[in-house]
């Protein structure tokens, strides 16, 4: 086993967790959301008016981590900043796991004090081999053990996504909205100033984690720059690692120092490396989602040329113009595909030469299953992209009921059988909140439909990037 | 009175309708369309089979439009194509003030007798002057009077809205997805193949309409080229107008071949001709309806730097380089301000450099708008943003239930007081449903709010720069 696996494996599977602060003032936020710890789990709290609240809550509290009988595995602490070196103080000699500080107020305020009890607590939990995650920060997130930032997550089955982000926003963010888009998390940390414990730590982790098979990131700053790099080099080979630079600009740079007092570093560099070693670069949240869903929803290709099919000629137009910017060719069919459309398409108010626009040729599932099988089986096409339109499909649904059902089970059998990427559009309108329920159906079968266009393309000429790399 | 005006006035200002080929098949969409028409409508219809669906939907039927008894200012046609010339020919007999063909099949298919039917009924609408709209389209939407294309649509009032759309789809979208973001249309009309009236005509006619402030358009191609664009450079000093240009790739120009038998135009030429003319580049439907929120609901202003303010330390990060990446500028804050902000502001956990992170600062709409405040009075900021994120709004308002009712007021106050443009954020994480009733609460109250920082980031850059544009 690698060091790195030793070394963090207590905090990231912990049997035993303690909570050192945790208060009414925050609805018990930590406790409530390790409610399905599968653990041990203990309250350190001196105030006694917040006992009744945590006994309430069924956890056995101590006025000290050292009264705590038993080992400690990990441990949250939520405590005001000048009590933090009297708390690491104790994990030392606890001899805990892993110490995650949520607590904040150091160098990101830019303050003497601050700045002072950063370094006190980083001096003595380096001297002391400690594992440290943070502070100011979230900390780990591992759902097979229940282990949770927040009670909005989920539990149980983990996926195999891991995700590494500074900013604890999008530790949760990341984790709530992968889980409606069909991604579920491996283990994932959120970890703030990074004093200790970096980056390039948690991504060595995660590599070696078999439940992981792809890595996120988001970074504001890295502390050991040509170690991370070259250990991405070398990850990207084996799980692809998307990296989202937070601090990408000039003034987004001024916020990272004030956020995790992440120093400013050349976007431009970063970009050059992010691409030099292989890996995914993500500029945003949906991105990210949407990257992750096709690295884990699509068949992989090499091949950049898309075969289109969309509801209506305006979309058909959009579509086209959408993926053609993002990087995607959309050629001609060969002559075979547009005899055998010849043989059944109704060209009256649609039309076949790629992009498909199939509005007069809906009438049934089989009918919109005979495009999507002929652009297929065409060699000019390496990938099929469907248009689903949630307004016409229910116009259709209410002359013939089973429509969408048989639809969605023609695809399902699609996919299956083929070996190109396959993908939905979801084109939802005014109805976002119609869109939800398609999408689930949809992924519950394997496959994954974007909200528009631009992201669905966006998505996957960011992975056939990354295969053409890694066949390089 | 224009020409134009007088000209096209009776096709979008009907009192009276006649539908011709509305059939069951296809749930006599056009007939349901038009149940507010609050002018006479008919109907025209051969098939015996079909008059007892039209008679129950309570419309007359007549066997040809001779046989009606009254003047006809608008006339829709939906027959098969070989059948158009006929309807053509009684339309000009007719004198009707305009007819709208929704029947396809022409040179869009590029078959030989779809072109030579389109250039027969091209010949004789222009040699007997009739305005025909069309083929191939969804004609006219002009909610004052309930004539619609879509029984989706809204009627009664109208806003300010005019949409010019090549595409069926983009009018009927535009005006679905425009409605739930507080964009109401004046009149819009879908064209499709523009064999006689063309985007020069409607975009002449929408720029004297009154009622029209803002003009959004999606062409696939134009047939008079300089006369549109200078129309369209004089208009822009007095209307807004977007433009949103399909087929802006060379597949896409394929696709709108088939789709309107648009020809190819060179992206180069129309980029630089949209920018000449003082217009507003558009490429998608989002950007569409996101500008047209801005332009309707922002303050004017020529400035580009924005003061931000997000909920959480990693959303202020990512806010900053979204914004900044979109062109605008995120400048340090006066003396002034930050000496204000450290009279009250909790800095562990937040900060108030711009971007401002008020996560630990959100214990009362009071506090909220105080930081509000003070970036809408620092003279280094021209544009206010803030991000509100679903999620941790219910968490506070679980604790202080009147909160965000409170602010919602605040935010209107704020509004209404202040000269500087103020934009929101609304980041739903992955309850999109929640969305929608908390986006109409702001409207209501005049706040634009946009889905994602890069959506309100893009919009709010597109519509300075028409400002500065327009005031050069």
């Amino acid at each position: 086993m690698k060091d790195i696996v030793t070394k963090l494996h207590r905090a990231f599977n912990p049997r035993s967790v303690a909570v050192v602060g945790d208060k009414r003032e925050m609805d018990y936020m930590w406790l409530r959301s390790l409610e399905h710890f599968q653990g041990k789990l203990y309250s350190v709290q001196i105030d006694e008016q917040e006992l009744p609240g945590i006994e309430a809550l069924g956890v056995k509290n101590y006025f000290s981590l050292l009264d705590i009988p038993d080992e400690l595995d990990y441990v949250i602490v939520a405590v005001p900043r000048e009590v933090a070196p009297k708390i690491i103080r104790d994990c030392i000699e606890k001899k805990v796991g892993g110490v995650m500080l949520f607590t904040s107020g150091f160098a990101e305020t830019n303050t003497e004090e601050g700045i002072k009890l950063q370094q006190t607590i980083t001096e003595m939990a380096k001297e002391a081999d400690l594992n440290l995650i943070g502070p100011n920060c979230m900390g780990i997130f591992n759902p097979k053990i229940g282990l949770r930032h927040a009670a909005e997550q989920y539990y149980g089955d983990g996926g195999p996504v891991g995700f590494i982000s500074q900013s604890g926003t999008y530790a949760t963010f990341f984790s709530l909205m992968g889980a409606v888009h069909g991604i579920k998390v491996s283990k994932s940390v959120s970890y703030g100033n990074a004093v200790v414990l970096d980056s390039t730590d948690y991504l060595e982790y995660l590599a070696e984690d078999d439940d992981t098979k792809i890595i996120g990131m988001y970074i504001e700053g890295v502390k050991k720059g040509r170690q991370f790099f070259t250990l991405l080099r070398e990850i990207t080979r084996r799980k692809p690692v998307l990296i989202w630079k937070g601090g990408a600009t000039e003034a987004g740079s001024r916020a990272t120092a004030s956020h995790t007092a992440s120093l400013a570093e050349s976007p431009l560099i970063w970009d050059a490396l992010i691409k030099q070693c292989g890996a995914i670069k993500i500029e945003s949240l949906d991105e990210m989602v949407d990257t992750v869903k096709a690295l884990l929803y699509l068949k992989p290709t090499t091949g950049k040329r898309v075969g289109l099919a969309a509801m209506t000629g305006g979309q058909s137009v959009v579509i086209t113009d959408t993926f053609a910017k993002a990087g995607l060719e959309v050629p001609l069919l060969t002559e075979k595909s547009y005899q055998e459309f010849a043989t059944f398409f109704t060209i009256i108010g649609s039309s076949y030469r790629n992009p498909l626009d199939i509005s007069s040729n809906l009438r049934s599932a089989d009918n919109i299953m005979r495009c999507v099988d002929i652009l297929d089986r065409d060699e000019m096409i390496d990938c099929v992209v469907l248009e689903l339109s949630l307004g016409f499909l229910a116009r259709i649904a209410r002359f013939i009921p089973p429509f969408f059902d048989d639809l969605i089970e023609a695809l399902a059998r699609h996919r299956e059988r083929s070996d190109k990427p396959f993908l939905t559009i979801l084109f939802s309108g005014p109805t976002e909140d119609a869109a939800a329920e398609t999408r689930e159906k949809l992924l519950a079968k394997g496959i994954p439909s974007f909200p528009n266009f631009e992201r669905g393309a966006k998505a996957l000429n960011k992975v056939v990037d990354y295969y053409r790399f890694q066949r390089l």
